[in-house]
């Protein structure tokens, strides 16, 4: 199975969180054009167990595939930490980039200390993938990892700042980052990287609870510049701007879409295509905060895995 | 299709929520046998599209039907309201309950003043099939409808008491129930209908807001008690006490189970068989709580939908 270097670049998120990776990859990759896929009928992953999550993955990468993508960027944490494995089995030879080992980078590369915390749901943080990323590059690391499934709750319903999202960051963060005083002698992290998607948004109220000195990185700048390594390695980088390709209809697609149509106008939202598993109007408008910029409705293609 | 008087009764939620019903159940209906089935591999439902639950309620119906149940309970809110008349259709004859008329029975009954409030789901509130079934029985009422489907999430995180979930307790009351003084002479609701199976755990958090006057009520007493009444209208209730009889494999399970070994101890919990989609610990550990007894890993099997 080879590709064209004209064919899009295919994102797949449990639901709306990986746009914030998709925001990195449209600024870093502005001639690219992509599928965004969106589970968003099974979400979340990350209560859900290794096994079921592996097989939402497959199914997923199997449905950007026959969209004719040239690559897959897995922009879930928890998909990445237990199904990148088998991703790369079923789609080799083409290119699979997850996102934790790009977060581990980016906490490496923040850190002073080597104490990091690691921020992410249940099942990425029981896992210990992040956990093993980092030991690899910086085998001296501390490394406390903080399971924060209500983050994502909060993010969803567009929670993600105010006084419910600090009094749950501190409810996750205060006896670690709060109940240490200088007499202590206890060491704190310097850094928290954000080992999910959905959690950037929440960097103000995580702020509050840490204080200005700890480093918060997340995975989504890192993924992007690891995608450009990795397209030019395959000889897979576009050579041509996204606005002159229109983007071709999803086959079987639910609803019908108004991007091919949008493409037409050179707007550079045409070189995005949505694709979610269920309720357009909701990714849309939970999924505008997470991009950066406005997501209509008719943007949103649905389809069935 | 008809089924003796001695077979289960089959009880179906989005995940663990409905324990709450089945409880209510299992002290009104001591001699029945049960069989819970959660759909926790794909809940939450009451974000999805009422399609995609609707699709989602009939392979749950289906999946009971094959283990022999003589009637359905929907202890799911979000179900009920928009998939009752498509299990209804599907399972005929045998009586299907759904809880929402149930809730709007304890709500009239609970309110004086006729101002009542309903929380539940977005997918809930916004069908508006609780409004409906209250001004049928009583179309003088005025009702406030409440989504709030950030409590899911702190029920399901065990986060159910203290600050956090008082915190957004006023989030979705405050503005109704904090902000009318007396002199300003608008009505507040006397009453509050839970209109979702996880919300109970969090009656304290809501008290804590809504203070000692409000009455809280939920539909699982009153879902139990129409259970019993539709059994006896159809002669289907159980004459011999559930402890004598053993509870049935369940077919293709992925999981063994040990509650046919329990049942012949006479215990309680024999009469239960629980059912998952994934995550059979994490439906033990948590669902503990909802049901208020323990239950063990080994006692929940899981199957695929």
């Amino acid at each position: 199975m080879t590709r064209p270097s004209s064919a899009p670049i295919g994102v797949f998120d449990s639901g709306i969180g990986g746009l914030t990776v998709l925001r990195a990859l449209l600024a870093e990759l502005p001639r690219e054009r992509f599928r965004y896929l969106g589970d968003t009928a099974r979400l979340p992953y990350g209560t859900k167990t290794g096994e079921t999550v592996v097989r939402y993955s497959l199914q997923a990468a199997e449905a950007l595939l026959d969209l004719g993508v040239k690559c897959l960027v897995v922009a879930c944490n928890t998909a990445s930490a237990v199904g990148l494995e088998a991703i790369r089995d079923r789609v080799r030879p083409l290119p699979v980039i997850g996102v934790i080992e790009p977060g581990a980078e980016a906490a490496c590369l923040a850190t002073r200390s080597g104490h990091i915390a690691v921020m992410g749901t249940e099942r990425t943080v029981s896992g210990g993938a992040y956990q093993q990323a980092i030991l690899k590059r910086r085998p001296d690391a501390r490394i406390d990892a903080l399971p924060a499934q209500l983050f994502v709750a909060l993010a969803e319903e567009g929670l993600s700042e105010g006084a419910i999202a600090e009094s749950v960051a501190r409810h996750y963060l205060g006896a670690l980052f709060e109940g240490h005083g200088a007499e202590s002698g206890e060491s704190v992290p310097d850094t928290i990287v954000l080992g999910c998607t959905h959690f950037p948004v929440l960097t103000s109220a995580i702020r509050a609870v840490v204080g200005p000195r700890v480093r918060i990185v997340d995975s989504a700048e890192t993924t992007a510049r690891v995608v450009r390594a990795e397209l030019a390695a395959n000889g897979l980088a576009s050579s041509s701007g996204a606005q002159a390709l229109g983007a071709a209809q999803v086959p079987g697609a639910a609803q019908a879409s108004s991007v091919a149509e949008a493409s037409s106008t050179a707007e550079p939202s045409s070189a995005v295509q949505f694709i979610a598993t269920d309720g357009a109007e909701r990714f849309a408008r939970v999924g505008s905060r997470f991009l950066g910029r406005p997501i209509r409705p008719d943007e949103v293609q649905l389809i069935d895995l």
